[in-house]
């Protein structure tokens, strides 16, 4: 069943070389499906989405193949025929894409992929049917070629941009029924740069609350009650001021108190190749320079450090043209970024108690908790984490790095507290000016075919590592 | 030409009464045009409004009927029969209406006015068009009775709720023009609770400003930036937080320095029939108390302090669920309402500068004065206010009461300043729960009937003075 390393990837290589033609098409045809979880109007594209994946995977060759229910859109399962004895590996990615809103800013319709020179463009292209397809195209080449010398099991998710409300369930289930787990791979993040290789090691966690704030029944007019009764706006704007002194340092009690250092991590991160110059530029900054302590680089003040954003925030009227209204209500959105070993159950507390002691005695305040994600970091230090860069290395013939996200993957978090003693990467193939979540979402053909090459290298370095040294 | 005051007085009262219910059509006529100046697609609706004054006008027997066009919305203008040496008077009110919304709060619908009991309902029918029909009902009163003896000018406008945009450049050209005025009529207040018969001596100003806060040429993802970028609405809190202290008390630089003290005023206010419970009550707060300086009373805070209120403020996302983006753009309105002297253009300036200086460096920021208004006073020692407060009091049969205005008329300002040596009284009749600007709009018939009988013996007592003791 096993296959020395060489032939196989030279096999898996040449498949899906010849077949780039046709995986291109299916790539497109999974682009094609608007499959926006976030709104119901698109509920059938995501089921055709979940549906097409599913005929796929039967046609490749996978088995157990399920479209999972869960409550909201499904998670679409399928594993490699099982091989007695060889290393297991869960493999993460989603097809659920973000709105194409505003759809006036594409060049080109979302929902109708193109090639345009080395990029192609569409709504989902990147994050993360580039993913969904890519699994599936290398394990059809690997089943094909008869290569494949691992046990693979595909879990693809319909709700990620929904902050992943029922993978836990699933999750829960899968850990308690399931096959040991030799590995877990998450595919969902982006290159440092468009051309330099990265293994992810870790997220940030999230914090959201809503909240309102209401000082009357009903809006008054500014001239009959103007300077004897409360604004709400005012509520609000003292409420928000008691989040972040004027330098932005964030002031919530006991907010940074679990933050840790790795200072290990910090030395590696002062020699990658992470162009802020470029970085700022493309932020198009009016001030040209970036905010936050001064004390730690850019990259560390995205990755390593938490974070407190006002989202949105409202009051009165915004219309055209001058209206007297004194506000009634006003209300806001706030998130955190967390980092460990920030609790975002207990930031949550202490954002609820910093809006309350910040209110007004003549102002009432709900607070509403939105959603949360653990922080969570991966090893670069399991055998799986060494697979993947020297296929990353092997694939791109660069070295590659190692990096973490600003951004937020709940699964992660929840891979990491359900699956504690499973090794987990963050391996993904996008440049980080996909544009994700924009208009004109784009992949690089670049990144798509060494990614294809890459994952194409890990199975059979993974499989090279248990046969020299068997994972336990 | 002149008649004996008790005569002619029975004589008008006489004809509206046997008038009754067609003046009533006559006023329900007027409101059911939505003449909504804010609202272009109500235009031909305040034309149609405009044009069906101007012919009642022509068919009660005013002269020199004329809608005067403005560059906005028409002024209508018309006069009685002029009778060389007698007294003349500018008559001021206005036609058009604030928007109905939101319409799903009405128990009718808007401009189909009914009467419900004794309350009369329909957008406008308090603010402004019981002013502008019971003027016309008394002056038809009096010319169909051949009891008039003073010159009536009126002057209607059609952009009272737009802040009088093109108010003043009428002004200066009629008083540059016309004959010689002996006072002016301003009917466009309310009484001090229901059934105090008021005369107003005095309004607010205003000034109001629009802001706009950038950050960033877009929005940038909060994972991916969190930390590291300024947020638009961070700044926005910044700046008005700057512009009033925790305890509500206005921080801009110099704002309060002209407010002069009347003290005269201050002690007769002492003994209104002011019932603050009641109008706490009515403002339906969530602490159940006043805000505001302690050691003034709430009329005090409202007609003889300065206030400035967050109109409105906006920042990134304000839809359903969680959006994770850091605004770079955010806005506020901002007004202020001013007590003598405060100059409205000094307020702009303080304002601008007070919102820059607050404004962090990595922030742009625009102010935009989007209107203002002078405070005004007007005496209660002039024969056309002893004439009104004569009037008020055999109408309603009871002593009525000085009072100030805490909202703002423009048009009282520019007449002060226009024609600073002519009398000004602030003659309206409205309840002050008339729900002006809000649904279900009302006049009370108490009002209106008394209204009218007001007006009717005004014309004739001011007459009456003049036949004593001419005015000059």
């Amino acid at each position: 069943m096993t296959s020395s390393a060489r032939p196989a990837v030279v096999a898996v290589q040449a498949y899906l070389d010849s077949h780039a033609d046709q995986l291109l098409d299916e790539y497109f045809a999974l682009v094609r499906l608007a499959s926006v979880s976030a709104d119901p109007a698109h509920a059938d594209d995501v089921a055709r989405c979940a549906e097409l994946i599913a005929s796929r995977m039967v046609r490749i060759g996978l088995v157990d193949v399920n479209v999972e229910q869960t409550g909201g859109h499904p998670i679409v399962i399928g594993r490699t025929p099982w091989i007695s004895g060889a290393p297991s590996f869960l493999v993460y990615a989603h097809y659920d894409v973000q709105p194409a809103d505003p759809i006036d800013e594409w060049d080109h319709a979302p929902f109708e992929p193109v090639q345009v020179g080395e990029e192609l463009r569409g709504r989902g292209i990147s994050d993360d049917k580039s993913a969904v397809h890519m699994h599936l195209a290398v394990a059809e080449a690997y089943l094909a070629t008869g290569a494949l010398a691992v046990n693979l099991e595909f879990a693809f998710e319909g709700e990620e941009e929904l902050s992943s409300p029922h993978f836990e369930a699933w999750l829960e289930q899968r850990a308690g029924a399931g096959d040991a787990l030799d590995g877990c791979v998450v595919s969902d993040t982006t290159f440092l740069s468009a051309e330099t290789p990265s293994l992810g090691t870790g997220v940030r966690g999230l914090a959201y609350i809503e909240l309102d704030v209401r000082t009357a029944a009903a809006d008054l007019h500014s001239g009959g009650y103007g300077g004897a009764v409360p604004n709400a706006a005012d509520a609000l704007v003292q409420i928000l001021a008691a989040l972040k002194d004027r330098q932005g340092a964030i002031t919530v009690a006991g907010f940074s108190a679990a933050v840790r250092t790795d200072d290990a991590f910090r030395r590696r991160m002062a020699s990658l190749p992470f162009d802020e110059a470029g970085w700022l530029a493309g932020a198009q900054l009016v001030a040209g320079a970036p905010v936050g302590d001064r004390d730690r680089s850019v990259l560390e003040r995205l990755w390593l450090q938490p974070s407190l954003d006002i989202n949105g925030m409202w009051a009165g009227y915004a219309g055209a043209g001058p209206k007297t209204v004194i506000p009634s209500h006003a209300g806001a959105k706030i998130s955190c970024r967390l980092v460990p070993d920030q609790d975002p159950a207990e930031i949550l507390r202490m954002l609820d108690a910093a809006v309350r002691a910040a209110t007004p005695a003549w102002a009432e305040v709900s607070v509403t908790p939105v959603s949360s994600s653990w922080p969570a970091t991966a090893s670069a230090d399991s055998r799986l984490a060494k697979a993947a860069l020297r296929s990353l290395e092997l694939a791109f013939g660069t070295e590659p790095v190692l990096q973490r996200e600003g951004g937020s993957i709940p699964v992660v978090g929840m891979l990491a507290a359900r699956l504690p003693d499973v090794p987990l990467i963050l391996l993904g193939f996008s440049p980080p000016d996909d544009r994700a979540h924009a208009p004109n979402e784009r992949m690089r053909m670049w990144n798509y075919l060494g990614g294809l090459s890459t994952l194409a290298h890990l199975w059979t370095q993974i499989a090279q590592e248990a046969i020299n040294d068997p994972v336990s």
